[in-house]
C-alpha cells in the first residue's frame, strides 16, 4: 500500500510553486493527462464531469434566452478566413492548416477553426432576410484549436480547448448591446453561482480587444496567486463582420439595413479558474454544486461490528440517495478509513459523513468538511436536511475565501514604481486613472509582466456606447505618464 | 407571399428522385445546408435539436451502464496511427492531415482523428493496471473526419461528421461480448422506440470488418428507396488493439494479463435514416418522441371572432404545455391558415390542432394527423390525455409502416441471377445460404452494386464467438458458387 499512499499524496505546495501544485493536483485527482503532442491534453472522466456539469447549465440558460445550438464545419476554407482583416491578422499566427485529404493535397488550405465568425456570418447571411428573422441567435459547443507555442497548463493554456462559442445578429446597435450584456451575467452566474468564484465585470482596452470586435466585454476572476483570469468574454462585434459578410436585411419599410452582430465564448479554462481556486495542498476541492460525488459515506468497523455499521451506512446512504444527494458509499473491503479519507480529500468530495459503531449506536453521523476539517456530529434523523444544509455551508466557506481575496487584492497606486512594486509583492489589481494610451501599459508589462486586464464600464446596459468607467476626480492623471486620464484600468498578471 | 409559397413546396418525389427529394427536404425543412467546402455540411439548429434528443437519450442509458464521458485530442500524431497496422491501412487513404502549425511545418504530421482507438488505447494502457480499474469504459461525442472523395448526402455522407464512439477495455473475452451486446441493443432502442425504425441486427462478412476488429456487429434500417443503412456499429476488437498499446492489467492472482477491447459508434447517419424514413413529398415527418414541435395549434378566425378563438387557443396552449407536450401557438398574424398548414407539415410537426369559431363554440378541438391527414374532432375537455393518445397512434403509425416495409422486403433467391434481379426490381434484403468467399460477394457486387450487408449471428450473448448463423438446411449451397454453406448472408444495397 505504501506505494499507492505516495501517489495519494500532493508532494508540491500551493503558496511556494503554485504552478507545479496546480499540474499535480490535475493529474493526481484525475482530471487529466498529458497527450504525446506538445500542447494537447486528455481530458479524463473526472474532469469531463465538470464540463458536463457547466455546459447543462449554461445551456440550459442559453435555452432559455433565445439561443439555438448549430453545427458548423470543423473547417474553415483560407479564403473565408481572409474576408475579415482583423479576423486574418489576429489568428493567422496561431491556426492549424490541414494541406492534405488522403493522399491528395488539397487545392486550397483549410483552418482548423480558432474560432467560428468567418464561418458562420456566411451562413448567417443567406439565413438573414427580413427584420423578422432577427435576433439570430446560434451557439455551438465545439473545440477549437490556436498554435500557441507557449507551455501547456491543462484548461488554462492548450492548443486545443473545449468551448461554447455564440453568434448574434440584430436590427439594432442596442439590440446588440443587450445581447452582450446578457451573456456576460450568465457568464458571471457560472461563476457566481456555480463554481463559488466572485469576479470583476468590464471591458478589454481598446488594442486588447477580440479581432474586428467594437468592444471586447469580459469577467475576470482573481486567483489566489495573484493572477487575473479571463474567465468569459462577450464581443460587441458592430456592423464589421456584418459588411464583411453581407449580414444584411429588409426593415419593416422594406429598406435594406445592416445587421449588428455579437459574439461570446466561455472555455475549459474556466474549469482551471475553479480547480486553481478552492484546492489546497491535500488536493482537489469542489464546491457542492459541481462535485460529481457530494457525500462519501466511510464506515468504521471491525469484524464484530460490521454487520451493525454497514448496515446503518447503507440505510444513510439510501435516504441521501433518495433525497437526491450524489452519494458514494465507500465500503470497500481493502482499504483502511485513512487511506480512503485521503483518496476523498484528493477527489475533492466535499462532504464526509464518518459512521462506526458508536455513531450507529447513538443514532448519529459525523459531518467533516472539505476543506477545512469541521466535524459536526449530528442526528440521523432528517439526515437528508442536515447535509442540505451543510453543502450550502461549505459552499458559502469556499465563496467567502475567494470573496475575501478578491476584495483584499484590489489596490490603487499613484506612481508607476508603485504599480510595479504592488503587483510585484502582492499580485492582485492596481486600480488607477489611465490617459488610454498602450505605450503606458507597455511601460509597465514590460517590467513586471502586468497588463491591463480590465475596465470597468461608464454604463451596462442597452443604452451604453461601450465606454470605459472614468475616474471620480475629473482632474485625474493618468498614474504611468501624467497627462489627462479619461479612463480607469486594473493592472494585474495573468497566466 | 406567392415567392414564398413556393419556396414551401417540396418540388421533387420520394419516389421517382429519392436523392433529389432527400436533398430538398433537408435543405427546406431547414435541417442543414451545405458548406462551402464539397463533402462538408452545416446542421442548422432544426437538425442539431434532433441530434441533441439523440444524444440526452443514448447518453443517459450509456450512464445508466456504467459508461463515463471523456475527451481526447482531435489530433493523433502519425506515428500513433501506424501502431496498429489494420488501422492505419484501413483509415490511412481518408485521413485529413495537419502540417503546419501557425507558420510552422510541423515536426511530425497530425491526423484529425477518423476513429480514435491509436489516441484512447495508449491511455487505456497507461490507466489499466489491476483487474479492479476493468472493466473500463469511456466514450467521447466528438466529430471526425474520413475523406471520401465521393457525393456528399448530407447525414448520410459528409466528410465531417458527429458521432459518439465508445471504447472500453475488460478481463475477459466474454465481458468484451456482453459489452459489444449491450451498445448494440442500445443501438437498436435508439431505431425502435426514438426513431420509430425497425432494424435487424446481425455481424458484418469477415472482409468489411472495422479494422483491427475479430466480429463488427451492426444494426441495419432498410430505407422505403430499398437500400440498407448502417445504423451503428460495435465491435469485438480481440486482444489485437491491447497486444499493439500494451493493454495489460494484474488479475487477482497478481498475474499479468492482456485485456480485450470493444469500440462502438452511433453517427448522425442515424438522422439520415430518421428523415429518409418517415418524411414524404411534402417534407419531413418526425415521430412524436424526437419532434421539436410535437403539437402547433393554428387558431383561424376572422375580426369579428379574433378574441373568442385566439382566447381559447391559448388556453388550449396553455393546457398542453402545462402536460409537458411541446407546442406552438401559431398565432401569427401575416400568414394564412393554409400557409401555416404547409409550414408545419414541411417542418415534420407530428400532430395539428385546428381551432376555428366552431370549436370555440361548441367546447371541442381539431386534430390532425402528419403525415396521413387523419381528422378527429375531440372534446376540449381532457385535451392532454387526447393528444398524448393521438401522439402514441401517431408513432405507431410510423413504425408500423416501416416495418411492413421490412418484413415484406425480405427475399430469398435460388441463383445468382435471382439475387441480381430481385435487388434489381424491388431492392430490399435477400437473404441466401453462403459459403464465406469475398469472390461470390464481389460476383454480385459488380453487377447491380448490392453487397452483404448482414448476417444474422448464431448466438447474441456473452457465450458466442461472433460465429454467423447456418442455413437450416446442413447440406445447403452457396448461392453463388454452389459450394457447401455454412452461413447466412443479406444482400442489399447502400448509400
Amino acid at each position: 500500500m505504501s506505494e499507492e499512499s505516495q501517489e495519494l499524496g500532493i508532494t508540491e505546495s500551493k503558496n511556494h510553486r503554485p504552478g507545479e501544485w496546480y499540474a499535480e493536483v490535475v493529474q493526481k485527482a484525475g482530471l487529466a493527462d498529458y497527450a504525446p503532442m506538445g500542447g494537447f491534453i486528455v481530458t479524463k472522466p473526472r474532469g469531463y464531469a465538470l464540463w458536463e456539469t457547466l455546459q447543462d447549465t449554461l445551456d440550459g440558460w442559453f435555452k432559455e434566452t433565445g439561443v439555438t445550438n448549430a453545427y458548423f464545419p470543423l473547417f474553415i476554407p483560407e479564403s473565408y478566413l481572409e474576408r475579415e482583416k482583423d479576423i486574418v491578422e489576429g489568428f493567422d499566427p496561431e491556426v492549424a492548416w490541414v494541406t492534405h485529404g488522403g493522399h491528395n493535397e488539397l487545392e486550397e488550405r483549410l483552418a482548423v477553426r480558432p474560432t467560428s465568425e468567418s464561418i458562420i456570418a456566411p451562413f448567417m447571411a443567406e439565413w438573414t432576410r427580413s427584420h423578422r428573422d432577427l435576433p439570430m441567435r446560434l451557439n455551438q459547443w465545439c473545440s477549437v484549436v490556436r498554435w500557441e507555442a507557449t507551455d501547456t497548463k491543462p484548461f488554462f493554456r492548450t492548443k486545443e480547448f473545449l468551448w461554447q462559442e455564440g453568434h448574434t445578429a440584430h436590427e439594432t446597435d442596442q439590440g446588440a448591446w443587450e445581447e452582450v450584456w446578457t451573456r456576460l451575467e450568465q457568464y458571471e452566474r457560472v461563476y457566481e453561482e456555480l463554481f463559488a468564484i466572485p469576479v470583476l465585470k468590464g471591458k478589454k482596452p481598446e488594442h486588447d480587444k477580440f479581432p474586428g470586435a467594437d468592444t471586447t466585454t469580459t469577467v475576470e476572476c482573481l486567483m489566489p496567486d495573484g493572477k487575473s483570469v479571463q474567465g468569459g468574454t462577450s464581443h460587441h462585434l458592430g456592423q464589421s463582420f456584418a459588411e464583411a459578410f453581407d449580414i444584411t436585411f429588409a426593415d419593416e419599410d422594406e429598406e435594406e439595413r445592416t445587421a449588428y452582430t455579437t459574439s461570446w465564448g466561455l472555455s475549459w479554462r474556466a474549469l482551471g479558474a475553479l480547480i486553481m481556486t478552492h484546492s489546497d495542498d491535500q488536493g482537489l476541492v469542489l464546491p457542492p454544486t459541481v462535485a460529481p460525488t457530494q457525500v462519501a459515506i466511510v464506515p468504521i468497523w471491525q469484524e464484530d461490528t460490521a454487520e451493525q455499521v454497514l448496515g446503518y451506512a447503507n440505510e444513510v446512504a439510501e435516504d441521501l440517495e433518495a433525497a437526491g444527494f450524489r452519494v458514494e458509499l465507500d465500503d470497500r473491503d481493502e482499504r483502511n478509513p485513512g487511506f480512503k479519507f485521503n483518496e476523498h480529500e484528493l477527489e475533492g468530495v466535499p462532504l464526509r459523513i464518518e459512521i462506526g459503531p458508536n455513531e450507529a449506536d447513538d443514532g448519529e453521523v459525523t459531518l467533516v468538511h472539505r476543506p477545512d476539517n469541521e466535524k459536526t456530529v449530528a442526528n440521523r434523523e432528517g439526515v437528508a436536511d442536515t447535509v442540505d444544509e451543510h453543502l450550502d455551508e461549505i459552499y458559502e466557506k469556499l465563496y467567502e475565501a475567494a470573496r475575501e481575496n478578491l476584495e483584499s487584492n484590489v489596490r490603487t497606486a499613484d506612481s508607476p514604481e508603485e504599480i510595479m512594486g504592488t503587483i510585484g509583492r502582492h499580485g492582485g489589481y492596481v486600480k488607477v486613472p489611465w490617459c488610454g494610451d498602450q505605450a503606458c501599459e507597455e511601460a509597465i508589462k514590460e517590467k513586471v509582466s502586468a497588463e491591463i486586464v480590465l475596465q470597468p464600464l461608464a454604463e451596462e446596459s442597452a443604452e451604453t456606447d461601450g465606454e470605459a468607467a472614468a475616474p471620480e476626480d475629473e482632474d485625474a492623471a493618468c498614474t504611468v505618464c501624467g497627462e489627462h486620464a479619461d479612463q480607469l484600468a486594473y493592472f494585474a498578471r495573468t497566466y
